[in-house]
Parts: structure tokens; sequence; C-alpha cells
């Protein structure tokens, strides 16, 4: 089959690579209808994560079930399916929990890269979501959406405890930030405000349900976003980008006793303790449990009730990814679909 | 009247200073029952935070309402009162959302010194709460101690999380984390495991409901507590200690998708992005808003259901805090009672 090799910093190829088969007897396999870049497969293509032998790319997918090991039981062979980039067996007690992306047995999905003809998924069971039948095409991209960024977006607005009444802000205008101002919306926000200063994301923002859009980073950013709060800060604040300043811009943000949710994979980052203690806030996040939000977010996007497919400006061949990876890097894409 | 006064590092003395007087007229002054010395006023006795001049000391403190300001209308001479450390008004937005010691108008009372015979209490209708009658001189020391070091333990197993069903795990020995084992037990937690390595304060941690005592800290203590927890570590945890050892065990010792509740007064704590962002953990924490937990805490005290003043080991008369000092440094006391 055909997929993505990261072979060094900015250097990507589509090769010839084994097809993957049945290693264990919960694995699936999945023919792909369609794939993704990540903004965080950016972190080592940019060098910022360290590259040190070929890595096959990608994490996102949706497609067909070819073939299941003996031991799956809910899934089978024909159904179209979602699934987060994340296994896990939905059964442990961390799981139970809510928290998919630290089951006890839970495997990275993108080990086999998901940029790909095909996907070897361990823990089908677990990990797969099917839809009701075949979906119509224009319904694939949001599918494809909710196996990472709207999954992500979203955890990361219900970490922030948005909801009836709340003022949100977003740091991030990223995939994963506007489908939290989707998310912030869905779950009953009053006020959502993007912080992004890219016409076209603004704009997108705005069609998720924005109210506000503040264009100042940093500093200036936490002034504006008091200015529109009376002074307190907002309830609760997504941080989706993962980097220091975004995150103390988070935390300076949010008005004591408010949550911020944070999704963003942190690079470098170091909270100050003092300065966490007096804030008063509440801080959650890490890597999104989207299994948890996957059956409801499937299911509202089969009845057409959100568009999350709408981040992807860009669709692709898959033997032309390296230029997807390169719209990306040069933000001249918000998200790029792969057709494999 | 008398008070103490720090001068530098292990210096402090009691000294004659001026009666306090209403300077707002929402102050009340209050002649002093009892107070204490508390966990975090030996930072700057043990020069680990800086003193630039001499300084009252004391921030916890019950007494008799002397004399009111005009504009004063809940708190009335003659009443016995307790209070939180942070004056608030109680009726902006933050306090209302129970964060009251990041209240709009928020001042310090620790201001004035505590440890004294007589304190002024700004914003007294917001900060003080009554109790239904003179107390019974064994009752002292337990309002005494919801003044601060119960209503901070309080907070920290509420911001934990603690509750039915769940293991909650306290880092920190002190009063605070003995008052945090209390109040686990009070909000219905299963099982209370106590980090203690001292005889008498694990009697204590006993007596207060803990179930379990594990004696080792750091990496061997979180993984003691996996090993009492299934191997997924312990739903909730409070830290009381505030160094970065005691931070990093308090994370590193919660499951995923668990509440760490960090109460203890940060020194020189670095939070690792990274490690926060894939532990998982709801982390909340912060000076407590022990305002919001005051009334119930006070009728709890009131009708004897709580005894939290046997964290009080040492008495002693205001005149020989050096002395009380000098214990809590050595860790002779776990905490030491002034009376005035």
């Amino acid at each position: 089959m055909r997929g993505v090799v990261l072979h060094g910093p900015g250097h990507v190829r589509v090769e010839d690579r084994a097809d993957p088969t049945i290693q264990a007897p919960t694995d699936a396999v999945l023919r792909l209808a369609a794939t993704c870049i990540c903004g965080s497969d950016l972190w080592p293509y940019r060098g910022a994560d360290a590259v040190t032998e070929p890595t096959p790319m990608g994490h996102e997918y949706v497609g067909v079930v070819e073939e299941v090991g003996d031991e799956v039981t809910t899934i089978r062979p024909g159904q179209f399916v979602v699934g987060s980039f994340f296994a896990s067996d939905n059964t442990c007690e961390i799981c139970r929990a809510g928290y998919q992306t630290s089951c006890v047995r839970r495997e990275p999905v993108g080990a086999g890269g998901a940029q790909a003809e095909y996907l070897r998924v361990p823990l089908a069971d677990g990990t797969l979501v099917s839809t009701p039948g075949v979906p119509d095409a224009d319904l694939v991209p949001s599918l494809l959406a909710a196996s990472d960024v709207l999954g992500t977006g979203w955890f990361g607005a219900v970490a922030a405890e948005a909801g009836p009444g709340k003022t949100v802000a977003v740091v991030g205008d990223g995939a994963v930030g506007l489908l939290a101002v989707l998310a912030a919306r869905q779950l009953g926000a009053e006020r959502v405000i993007a912080m992004s200063r890219h016409t076209p994301r603004q704009k997108l923002a705005l069609e998720y349900g924005a109210t506000d859009i503040v264009e100042e980073r940093g500093d200036e950013g936490v002034a504006r976003v008091k200015e529109l709060t009376g002074g307190l800060g907002a309830h609760s604040v997504v941080e989706a980008v993962g980097t220091q300043e975004s995150m103390l811009q988070a935390v300076r943000a949010t008005r004591p006793g408010g949550h911020v949710g944070y999704v963003g994979v942190t690079h470098d980052v170091s909270l100050p303790g003092e300065e966490l203690f007096f804030s008063h806030v509440h801080l959650h996040g890490g890597p999104a449990p989207v299994r948890r939000f996957l059956p409801g977010l499937v299911d509202a996007i089969w009845n057409r009730r959100i568009d999350p497919g709408k981040v992807f400006d860009l669709e692709l061949p898959l033997d032309e990814a390296a230029a997807g990876y390169r719209a990306m890097d040069e933000r001249q894409a918000i998200k790029v679909l792969l057709h494999p």
C-alpha cells in the first residue's frame, strides 16, 4: 500500500509500505476512506520533536472494516467506522471514567501511520464507532474530523466547563481551536471569544458560533478578554496551541474559580506554581479521550446538526501529502484532507 | 496592645504596638480570644520569604467584636466571630462563585497581624461569621482552626473532589493535611491515605478517619499509593505542602481523570507541562476561600460533629510566641495556639 513516511524535518514522502495485517485477535484492519494531516504532525515536521528513524505518519482516519480478529465482537467487516488516535479497551476503570486515552491497555493507533491506504487498529471493539450506514460523500470530512480535531476541541470545551451562561475564550485558531468554538456553542455557552488574527479563520469561527473576535495576543489579548468580561476574565478558556505563551495567556484570561481546558500538545511548557496558585483557576486537559464523545459526535454529524468538516480547506490525493504538509506549515491551509 | 513582630529569619518578638482602630466604615475591631501560628508563617521565619521590614505576624483569629464601622450591618459588638485570612465583600461575582479569597475587593487581614490582642478586620460583613453564642472554652481551638487550617484542608478536599466511593490521598501531615483527612472523611470518602512518617501525626490522622498510612515519600510514596489502588492511583489527592517534590508526588499519585487539590502555598514550584498533559489530572487549588465553608464548619464545630482543634498540641501565652515558632520550626508541635 501507499503511505506517508517522515524522514526528517521538512521531509515527508509517500512510499510503498507493507499492507497491515491482523496481529492480535482484538485487531481490525480498515481500508481508509479519508485521512488527514494534524497540527501535531507539524511538531516533528518542523523539527520540534526529534525524528530518529523513518516514521509512518498520521493518526486520524475513517474507513471501511476489511477484516477483524477472532475476539472482535461488535465491529464487523463492511462497517464504516471512525476511531480515536489511541486504541482503548473501553472497559477498564479509567475508560469507564471517560479517559480512554489513558486506558490501561492503550496503544497509539498512529504507530502504523494512518496517512495510508490501510490501517491496523488495535482493540477494535473499544476503539471504533460505526456509523448507521455508508455515509454520503459530503459527510466524510466531518466524520474524519471527529477522529481527532473535533473530539479534541470538544474535550477542551468540556474540560473548560463551557455551558449555559458561560463566557468561553478560545486560544488558538487551528482546527482544534475552531472546533472548540463549535463545541462551546453546542454545549450552550452564551458568549464565545475566538482569539485569531487570520481572516479566513475568524470567518469560520463566526460561522461556528463565535460572538467576539480578539486579534491581540499575550498580555494584550488577556487585557482584551478582561475588558469583554467586566474585568474578571472568562469563565472558561480553551487552550489549543501548546506553547508557554498560549498556556499563560489561557490561565491569565480565566477568572478566579474559572476553568482552563488545555488540549494543545504542550511543548517546553513550564507552569509557574505561584502564579497558578493565586490564579485560582481549574486546570484540566491532556490527550483528548475522543472515544468518550464519538457516539454523540457521530450522531450529530450523521443528522447534520454540526458541520466540523469545514475545517478542511484543502483536499489532496494521498500521493501529494508533501504539498499538504507544506500548506499547513505555511498556514496556507487550516487542515488538509488526504484521499487514499 | 501586645503583638508578634518578625524582624528577620528566626527572629520574632512580642512588642507593644498601637491598638487597631476603625479606619473604614466597613471595618470591625476584635478583641481576640485566641490566635495561632500557621505553617505559612514559617516561610518568612525560615528566610524562604524575604523580610524587608519589621512585620506584624498572624492571620488566624477568633474573638469578640469590640467596635464596628458605620456601614457594618450584620456584625455587632459583643458577638463572638470567626473570619478568614482574606477580607472579602462576599457579594461580588467572584465571591458569589465561592472564591472569596479572590474577591475583587479582597484585603489581607494579616496586614494588621492577628498574633496580637486586638485586630482590625476590613469588610466585616463579608468576612466574619458569628457563632450562635459565646462558645465553651473547649470549642475555641476548633473555631480558631476554622479560620484557616480547617477551611484550607476542607478546600483541598473539595478541590480534589473527595466524596463517596473515592480513595483520597493526602500529601503533607501538617495541620492542613491532617484536617484534609478529616474533611475527606466528612465528605464521604471511602478510603483516606495519609502520607506521614511522624507517629503523633499518624495517630491524629487515624483519629480523623485515615484508613491507610503511607510513610514513603517521592517516587516510593507514589508507588505505594498505586499499590493500594490497583495500580491506578488515587481518585483524589490533596497537596498540603507547597514544594516541587510534594506537587509532583500529588500529580503522580493521582489516576488519569482524577483530581489534585493543592493548598500548600507554592514555593519555587514549576510544573512540567508535558507531564501534566499526559497525567490527565484535574488541578485546582490556591488560597482557600475559607469564607465559603465557614458557616457550615462553624455549625459542625458548634454541634460537636468535628473536633479540628486537636491539631493544636501546644498552647502558650501570646508573650511566649517565640517559643511557639521554635516548636513548629523544629516540628516539635503540629500547631501552636497563642492566648492573648
